[in-house]
């Protein structure tokens, strides 16, 4: 009987001769009443589109764990098609004959594939090959947060005019489960606020930097020495993966339509050692994190360093984890926490959703879509409310803190506490604010700055806790 | 238009009457065409089997939502009958003419009903109900842990014989997703071990007992006193509904019979100060929790208070929230956090469940099926292996503790560290092994007993960490 492609086992690849006959035979009898025979006998035949990590990792998996998946779905996955790049590469697997291919629109096309795993990330021919496929009626499972941060919209709408599923499970946080929970377990529920640790090469580096006193710098030379982050960190370090997340987030828990270039985005390259030696004294933790919020019917999403008080639960996640802590109106807070990267948890969140997929397909059915995004209004960053901490350095002349409070009062910001630290003709002040607009405060710093007793501006971050 | 019973605007009654007269009317136009028309408008028509804290959270929510629930699945759920014991009793809840009915089985029964939520608890009439709800292909919603924990299999079987869904996510950990990821978003994972802070109650007298100070009688009061525990706590602080939940987790983590009796079970009543103060100074945190977990092809399943590391994420989860870490073969760690029980919390899992049944039901389909869950041998608690805590008070004297360790040594019991406390004619010795069977440990602990110098063995507790 043909089963999925044999790994690790080289020796029985005679075996999977005999398999590539029997295959060959079944398309000939079946050609013409393919889908009743690939439904009717539990197989729903997979093809994947790019086979790098990810890709690698799923293949691997649909093998191993097949017993499991067929005694919990009652369905056999079996990859028929599987496009690459660059044939010739060495994946450590086998595939039968036929079964590996560069050409990436057959995949989509074929008859001897029901549903289509896309990992070739990007937006083209991502977005093309899997719009083709869902007008073939062909449910899509993928893990292309560039794409859908972008283009989301188009996609969902196109599988609901299909009618079939499109997943995306794997695009946001990797292996933890997040995207079926706000889709599914919070259906019936009025979300307020997402925050996330999304992204795990900075939390790498700000844990590095919180716990062993390093720098920026070192943190992030060890980062890519540890595989955790790339040669060039841009996308990782100032934000630019964790606002496609945000988007991806937002889109879904409010259905709105947000895309990337909504987002406001802040990375941690400013962050100093001494920022993180302030906020271990204020009793905070600094964290990057995505948030996205619907307040009076206009949505806020930004990505930036932001003080997390040790107590909150999003202070204790450490090293490469991720985390997603969700206030919902009903439900209260939750936090889904793990594995926000690395090939085998991101393949079994692709598997989730291929599992979830097939059994719709099986069934003649579909899940739940997200249909039409809506367009709510993005509310501009000035007017976002924040606390912030702010560090100014000043002359410890008499008259300076009443000046500098002054100018906080002209433009309506409170504050809520100041330390001072330093001795002798110098003297750093910290000030965390309560609640203020974006605007109010830039207004404030630029006056502050004009002070004469002033110095310099040092950091500026914001606080979140919960319910501010 | 007829819509969900109006709440919380008792002014609004005279339309509800209108409401009940377009309702009435509807229904006989439609009596013999029922299931065309509930599904052909998108109309699911809900029966909810009690209506205390969480009945009545459900039908707020169902009614306050609508938009929300309409724009997310195209469906509009509607509250056509609710069971309550006592007619008579205020719920702060408006119900039009005929809804409300103290005949439980009649709501079951009715050609207005398409959609059961089962939520009177205890195992009968609950069963009984349930599996007459399923007989007639009406999809079951039930937060039932009792029935569940002892009568589950024969509920997900009969689910799968009717092809209808039954789904429980409130049945565990109240407004925290996991049935339905252990369930779809892990469908292809090997899971290895979950371990739960599943009892809200017994998780804050453990937290006021670590972070005050106080003694286990104290912190129970005080629980009382906040209503987070029962006048009779047993049933939490003896970790019997902890047990019941563990049981739920094992069988849909593994797919295996597992029933409340399977589960090895021990309280926190023994839990001293002392115990506490000695965990903090060795780094660690006593937490009751549920662990349920397969290896070697057996289940094993146990509840018990449990020294876990400060750095564990379990660590950090206080008062009386809840939280699920997974341990899976490829996914790595992860954790589900949230609140664990509560009318609002609860009532969400509850929504959420209905709309996918619901959704399921309006397409004529239904989601993953539990199916038959296999007899899988469960091993019993002597077998089982932990590190464990033990403290020992003796008679200083030269010779005690080469006694002891050749006791340890003699059973096999491997020491992997030793702390002296007290001075004077008696010490105190607190012991943290390695990995033992809990038969070796029993033995070495009759053996140490037996010691002419051992005045007293005090508390045993076990140690759980990643991966032991």
């Amino acid at each position: 009987m043909w089963s999925a492609p044999r790994l690790r086992e080289p020796v029985r690849v005679p075996a999977l001769v005999d398999g590539a006959v029997l295959l060959r035979f079944r398309f000939v009898v079946c050609a013409a009443i393919r889908e009743t025979v690939a439904m009717d006998d539990g197989v729903v035949r997979i093809g994947i589109l790019g086979c790098g990590n990810v890709g690698g990792a799923l293949v691997r998996l649909i093998d191993d764990n097949a017993d499991l998946i067929s005694r919990r779905s009652g369905l056999r996955l079996v990859v028929t098609k599987v496009a690459v790049r660059d044939l010739s590469r060495d994946r450590n697997l086998t595939f039968a004959p036929g079964v590996l291919t560069n050409d990436v629109a057959s995949v989509v096309q074929s008859d001897e594939v029901d549903l289509v795993v896309e990992l070739i990330g990007g937006i083209e021919p991502a977005r093309s090959l899997i719009l083709d496929a869902l007008k073939l009626a062909k449910p899509v499972v993928t893990g292309n947060k560039e794409l859908l941060a972008n283009g989301g919209a188009e996609i969902y709408e196109a599988a609901a005019i299909a009618g079939v599923d499109v997943l995306f499970e794997a695009s946001v946080a990797g292996g933890i489960p997040l995207m079926r929970p706000l889709r599914e377990s919070l259906a019936g529920e009025r979300i307020l606020r997402v925050m996330g640790i999304v992204n795990g090469t900075t939390n790498f580096i700000l844990t590095q930097m919180t716990e062993h006193g390093s720098s920026f710098a070192d943190a992030l030379a060890e980062a890519q020495n540890l595989g955790f982050a790339e040669r060039d960190p841009t996308a990782d370090v100032e934000g630019y993966d964790a606002a496609a997340k945000a988007a991806i987030i937002a889109s879904v828990a409010f259905g709105a339509r947000v895309v990337a270039g909504d987002v406001y985005r802040e990375g941690i390259s400013g962050v100093s050692a001494s920022d993180i030696a302030a906020a271990r004294e204020l009793g905070y933790v600094i964290k990057l994190l995505a948030v996205a919020e619907e307040r009076d019917g206009a949505v806020t999403v930004r990505v930036h360093p932001t003080m997390v008080p040790n107590a909150h639960p999003l202070a204790a996640v450490r090293g490469s984890f991720n985390a997603v802590f969700i206030e919902g109106e009903s439900v209260g807070d939750l936090m889904l926490y793990g594995r926000g990267a690395g090939g085998d948890p991101t393949a079994i969140a692709v598997l989730g959703d291929v599992i979830d997929a097939a059994t719709n397909l099986h069934r003649g059915s579909r899940g739940a879509t997200l249909g039409t995004l809506v367009h709510k209004p993005i509310r501009p960053i000035d007017e976002v409310q924040s606390q912030f901490y702010l560090t100014v350095d000043v002359e410890d002349r008499p008259g300076v803190l009443a000046a500098i409070a002054s100018a906080f009062g002209t433009h309506g910001v409170s504050i809520q506490s100041m330390h001072q630290q330093g001795e002798g003709d110098e003297a750093h002040l910290i000030f965390v604010t309560h609640l203020a607009p974006e605007a109010a405060l830039a207004a404030t710093i630029h006056e502050v700055r004009e002070l004469d007793t002033v110095k310099r501006i040092g950091s500026v971050l914001r606080v979140i806790g919960s319910g501010t």
